[in-house]
């Protein structure tokens, strides 16, 4: 049975479920931030999932690069998989940008996270959660099952 | 025409030339760290990549993250695309170790890296090499063409 990381359930606001993995934004004002974490118990690292899984998730990963794409223009994207200090296999996708506070370094563990305020919180989780909706429809191979928490 | 960017070409050490990417080692013996470079002029992210590019490259993540498993041992792979400084699309897979001078903390920018002195860095890209040839032959899809610079 699978279940969220409480770091991950801390740090974080659920956004959706897609197909192979829990999608979620990082509370963290300063940087766009999606989290992939794949539903299956115990796994550790990328090179555990199954090739089934692995093209399901890099899916997921292409489609939370597009989301960041398109809400937010970023200039460059940052996608890891580290977990060092959360063991849940669980992969970052930042927005990043030459005026954003951590540039051109990695964001993790520079400075403290900005949680959103609660308004603009519930309003980015609507409109991420509005483009997921559109894009489940799209038939370019990018359209997943999505379901609200 | 596919060339490596000047600071790939500076920092690592050339390994071999797989089916997708170019696979370097990081010239830094602090921690044993691969880099995969697709082949393709003006990649800058992975969501660039092609769905066969993506497969293909994805393929090569796990050949690099089973040679690291298989020839060091780590308790943990962080596998990452960045690129904020250096603009070529390129992978990092880097074994991580609880008694790794950096860890729990991400690699990069934190310290200078400690070149491997030279008849190091000649065994160890052989040992890499020869794990690779031995991988082109075996029969579960991690095996692709090896060309070795």
């Amino acid at each position: 049975m699978f279940s969220l990381h409480p770091n991950l359930a801390r740090d974080c606001l659920e956004v959706a479920t897609l197909s192979a993995c829990r999608l979620l934004l990082m509370n963290d004002s300063r940087h766009p931030w999606l989290i992939l974490v794949p539903m299956r118990e115990g796994l550790r690292d990328l090179d555990e999932l199954t090739p089934e899984e692995t093209a399901a998730v890099w899916t997921e990963i292409r489609l939370a690069s597009r989301l960041l794409r398109d809400q937010f223009h970023p200039e460059k994207l940052n996608i890891a998989s580290l977990g060092n200090l959360v063991p849940q296999l669980h992969i970052h996708i930042i927005a990043r940008f030459t005026t954003d506070p951590d540039w051109p370094h990695p964001v993790w563990g520079r400075n403290p996270p900005l949680p959103y305020p609660p308004l603009e919180a519930e309003q980015l989780i609507k409109a991420l959660r509005d483009y997921l909706l559109d894009a489940s429809h799209t038939q370019d191979g990018l359209g997943c099952p999505v379901r609200m928490p």
